[in-house]
């Protein structure tokens, strides 16, 4: 394997393993525990659950692979905070999402070369990537596995129910 | 830049990113601050502190740079949860001890090449490695700082001080 392909499957290592602990994360809890907040008067757990699909449904487009799957959580699950009065899917329809949203990201990213990784996202001009050539693809990876990690730190603080 | 060059500096932005953050948050309370808990019976911001400093201080001698520069925190840090009853170096302490730590790691990663970060980290043996050579320098640097990015998301639970 190419160094360039080691570096990118390293970056895909680390957002896999997390997508996959987040998952079996909340395989633990039933749609009614997923009600939990993750400290009092702090995010649900079913909120964080669509903030994670929503943001990383975004990096469809940012990555170049069109729209978001599903526009319709952006408001309510970026925008907004958890205890706004947006209307939301159920526990059910969310955990679906979180499915096809990383099956379809996997999909894009078993896509990419070493060097579409290095080319500029979507959300920054021409003239901006020629200066600031970091803020590529690959950035936008590591970004969101960090942020993924970020959320997972705030779940753990939830007991597992006992079975 | 070389594409391996650019790989290595995104991993790097995102781990200094997330000094500097964590930093920044920590700047923000006082020692006597620093003993709130993250959430009600979990970790303090001091142990969170402590902990991401025995932790980062291990990549040292995993990058082959030489012993820990505070070996007298792992047990305490690592091996010991918060509330047990190990004695304890003071906040202030801590605070220089983490400066030391993120000095003495930006100095190792600038002298890194990125072939440096494809060879394998010193907790894995060469037969290993020869089978999983994922298990490499790179991997190190992108595991902590999700492992910043975990602790960073429980730290911002806590309410900021009003000055």
């Amino acid at each position: 394997m190419s160094a360039d392909a080691q570096f990118v499957t390293g970056a895909i290592n680390a957002w896999n393993g997390h997508v996959k602990q987040i998952e079996n994360l909340f395989a633990l809890f039933n749609d009614e525990q997923m009600k939990q907040e993750v400290a009092p008067g702090k995010n649900r757990l079913v909120y964080l659950l669509g903030h994670l699909v929503a943001v990383n449904d975004g990096m469809l487009p940012l990555l170049g692979f069109g729209e978001r799957l599903h526009p319709e959580l952006e408001r309510r699950y970026i925008a907004e905070a958890d205890k706004e009065n947006g209307s939301a899917p159920s526990v059910a329809e969310l955990r679906a999402h979180w499915t096809q949203v990383h099956t379809a990201l996997s999909t894009a990213f078993n896509s990419m070369s070493p060097s579409d990784w290095l080319a500029k996202h979507t959300a920054v001009s021409d003239e901006d990537f020629a200066r600031q050539p970091h803020r590529n693809r690959f950035a936008i990876l590591l970004s969101r596995t960090n942020h993924m990690a970020h959320h997972l730190g705030q779940m753990v603080l939830v007991s597992k129910p006992t079975l």
